[in-house]
């Protein structure tokens, strides 16, 4: 196995995209002004335009989808309140805690091992006000699933969610911070997505590849309350029109070829198709899912073993690997990951040990979050 | 079906046991000092006393079990930290969101069809510290388990818990408010049970019949952090003696009789093994659970039907009942509340909608704990 | 100096009495009933007749006056929102910080130098609504006030201060542990005090001598929600009824004595008056605050020196201490523990630094409250 | 009084500020990464230059002064600790109760009367360990103090209060928001300023012109921890780098012109002088502070009328009104508001009602923060 200074793959987040001449340039030449006072007329042509492809009445910009998710379901949910999620969600899993130590909000988690929405399983979790136990103020979904490998909740098993939470009297929420994969994929609109929940948030710097931000929806007057939020999370910035230029940038000339990602994690899922340990009618947008359970390698060791070949991935607990496209890749680079992990997997993990350029894997920085 | 004035039977909970005249004299003779400068010696002996029992170094005295679970998760759980248990599990869902609001605590929740806990389930729950994922700081189980039915997790899984919460390096709580009552069917010593757990606390006005109060117990620095944690929490009283007295005086003269309670429940269950709602060898101690799912009732209908015909219970959630039995009742009260609840599922709902003294039913105050 | 075997003067606080024998007869036969259900006769009772007595239209029991304290500012105040109060009031210094940690509370705090609110002052720091600045929600006033030395705002401060409350829409509490000293001092009813404040509570086991227990009194729709803020608190009790028993008998037998408790302080006040630490026309109370500035002392070995001669103090921070007389302490131990008072204050710290009975002397705990 | 369609001149806040073409090409030309992962190269490179300009080890760059304050003090606070800090300190009184909600953080605050500190009085607030009363654990101080009109606590002064803090083991927090500002009117080195704190921020997007942004400094571990509560805050963005390359930028370019701003709040404060309305011996850097109480203006009265004559105020409670001065000002936009804010003080509040261009007068939106 030689690498002959092949440049990094970097299969570690679609979050490590770098801003494209062209997006610099439309945030060299935004309009601003002072958000906090509500002034910045690119930001708010960003929100009313990601509101309007949600179907929602307004839109509020966060600089994370970290902070849209919390202030979403602090405002959805009363100080004390409980919220329903699964139990590798972003918001209860990745978000360091922020739901139960910033709104005091219990979670109960559901485990779904194939990592599908069950709503009835779901609606059988929901508590009523007026009796002994916690009632149930909200329940988040993400579309698509992160953990589970980027997967696509039905549409069916979402309306049968929306229309079990109305009858409750439920909130619910969308963490879609790669919504836009799952539009992508189906070619479902994102408005028949958003109107399903009552809070729907997207994030700017995964696939899309803006360098940061994220837009919440909803109703007025949950945006207002939503921008108080922000305010206390520590959000609120100022001149935020080049980040909304940005965001704006994205939609208009990324997402239309967010579909290059998902054929590439095609390709990457099919070549190691016979390995067993990924399965391609599991990959639904641009994240491959390795499941090494029935291989000798863990995750942290084969993760290490790629990254001596310069190829970069995230270990997902202790048999599992993570590896996501986006688009700072080429086809080309893909095939050569594909390769790399193929030789690993036919190959023993003491057999790799020898790193050929140990010195250019980028370290990680643990303790933060992954996306 | 006539009542003939016959006495309320009440099933609710075996919390509204009255303290009985020795037990009203040993706390009316009871020395007592000022407990927050740590000078009240019945309160001291009790303490002692359970944490002997429960072979831990320490105890404190707490008002309350809800008080004694809290305290117990702040004190092994850092802000902002993580708590597995049971998505029934007391402290998540009828403590009123306290661990989120007071402690900042995550909560990932297990779900059990048959309510006992699976060691490995929980184990691949388990995240470790220095990776993307908010670690798992500690991990609760109630025994025994009171919304499965009182049944009683086996010595051999608890065993299999310690060693993985030990090896993980993380915290284990036993939430054992009935603990006592385990130890009455199995024979285990309270010790045997305790000394699997970092903390345990166990509930003196529940089957043992005292009028309030709980101890929790674990290493000297978790109680003199716990301390503290009452202070904070408004549970520090002052001539604590007269309710440790009652606790002292219902270790020596009730705990030993708690096996009556459990036969009156078996009494109960095996009465009403016909009609498929409950399962006798389900019955582990005190508590019946009726399962209504097959039946044409729901549980807050069979609740109020019940109560018609002077027989409380408690309805937990839409298909589903509690009976509890405890030591202010007698045998012929469990035989008349039998044949009431045999009555009624053998009738269908329309026909018992007559109430027979509706004057009577003590009314129920929503929005508190059941226990 | 000679000690003779003398008994311990136990001036820490009025907290330590114990109960009588008529008190623990009224305990011993109490009716009781479940708490949490609602059905504790003799604890109902005594909600009514202290909300009664402060005007109010009901009540609850709780544990302790700082849970009274506690839940009163988390029903008041929004999470999130503020509260005004002295610096060195209990809610605030002496509760170990619960207001923020349970309610998400923002303390501004006033310095009063002599003790005495200034109601323009705190109009001052009111901040409204819809400006930049978090709005004010509340503003606790304690009475009478501990840390100044017991002293009682004066009524024409506390009218002038509801009507700034009232007008502002900021709700007004009171921490009247020892609003039954005010009255007993000035004769101004209860419920004149008690109507100047949205909410109120008054402490059971202070002067009155009962062993645990406050009440919190305000509306209806309060006085509900603070029944849920309880049983987050851990504070929801069973069989209550023994300690509201003792709260009754208190109210009965021991409040028309409360005055001996002052004439006591008077005592002790005017035997130390030459000395120039305390001025008797502050001492309006049952509380005697010690200050050591012009001395040699500090809090710290006075308080010890004291404890050597078996007169047992409170410092309050390196220059002050304090004594507090109660019920469980005769003329005969006042005049003594004047004596020893007098005799520290002409000699200098080294000269008494040999203990007379070093063991006899209590240990203090730390970190617990003073109250 | 006549206007001209004379453009508006925004002395709201310093914050509303855009970037020049300068910063613009700055940002657009800026090397990224990930920074989540720690290779953001632009965002270390403002790090650690930062860090060293504030003579400490490490830095972290944040989205707004806000978090930075956030994350500061609880990272210097254990959950459920005390800070002590001045009662109109942006920390306690502008950011939506932040530290309480989050960080569980009980304030105490001094009213500083002229706004300086007062280091012995915040000594003598100080508590400590071992006692009855919640411990002290850090000390915040703004330099330069915006509400009291952006002044700077004298070296001396600071110095004393880092003795005291040190020798209390209390912590010091500097909220430098603008301290570039004391550094530019005392030539005191920014290092001297920084060391004496344990923790300091600053923030881009005031008087430095940069769109967002701020950073902290500390010890590593400091920051290290600072990191992950970002995390929970929701700040932890990705490829930062564009908005630290202004940083940068502002820091080389907008920095040594600094003191325009200060000159003209100087030449705004001298016109107004004889109005006693300001004292231009407080006007220390870039805010001048009106103090209408002895006119027959209110603070919104006036900035309301001053809007109508296209001159941005923000009042700042009913008796005050706050201008700021900042880069995009010209010296003759100065001359002209002073003008107009000259014939105001010298009409009457009912003289003034008549708008000249209502329509162009930006609306502020209600319930953020004002900077």
């Amino acid at each position: 196995m030689t690498a002959h200074r092949r440049a990094v793959v970097d299969l570690r987040s679609d979050t490590v995209t770098r801003p494209t001449p062209g997006m610099r340039a439309a945030m060299a030449g935004a309009e601003v002004g002072d958000d906090v006072y509500g002034e910045d007329p690119t930001t708010r042509a960003l929100e009313d335009h990601v509101a309007g492809l949600l179907g929602h009445e307004a839109g509020v910009f966060l600089p994370t989808g970290t902070m849209a998710n919390q202030v979403a379901v602090q405002a959805l949910i009363p100080h004390g309140g409980e919220l329903l999620c699964a139990d590798d969600a972003h918001l209860v899993s990745y978000e360091a805690g922020a739901a139960a130590v910033h709104g005091g909000i219990t979670t109960r988690t559901w485990h779904s091992p194939d990592g599908f929405i069950d709503p009835a399983a779901i609606a059988a979790m929901i508590r009523s006000r007026g009796g002994f136990a916690l009632p149930t103020d909200a329940i988040a979904v993400e579309q698509t699933a992160n953990l589970p490998g980027g997967i696509i909740h039905p549409l069916d098993r979402l309306t049968a969610l929306h229309t079990i939470a109305r009858r409750a009297g439920v909130g619910l929420h969308c963490d879609g911070a790669r919504l836009w994969h799952a539009h992508t994929t189906t070619g479902t609109p994102m408005h028949v997505y958003g109107r399903l929940f009552d809070t729907v948030c997207v994030c700017l710097s995964k696939g899309l590849g803006a360098p940061a931000g994220a837009v919440l929806a909803g109703p007025h007057a949950f945006i207002a309350n939503a921008r108080r939020l922000r305010q206390r999370a520590g959000g609120a910035m100022r001149q935020t029109g080049m980040l909304a230029a940005a965001g704006l940038y994205a939609i208009g000339h990324h997402l239309p070829r967010l579909a290059d990602n998902h054929h590439h994690a095609q390709l990457l899922a099919t070549a190691l198709a016979d390995t067993a340990v990924v399965d391609p009618h599991r990959v639904h947008t641009n994240i491959v899912l390795l499941d090494l359970t029935t291989t000798p390698w863990t995750g942290p060791a084969f993760t290490a073993a790629a990254a001596n070949h310069r190829v970069l991935l995230v270990a997902l607990g202790p048999h599992h690997v993570r590896a996501v496209t986006h688009r700072d890749l080429t086809t080309n680079q893909i095939r050569a990951a594909a390769a790399v992990l193929q030789q690993l997997l036919a190959a023993r993990p003491a057999d790799t040990s020898r790193p050929d350029q140990p010195d250019t894997a980028p370290a990680t920085r643990p303790g933060e979050s992954t996306s």
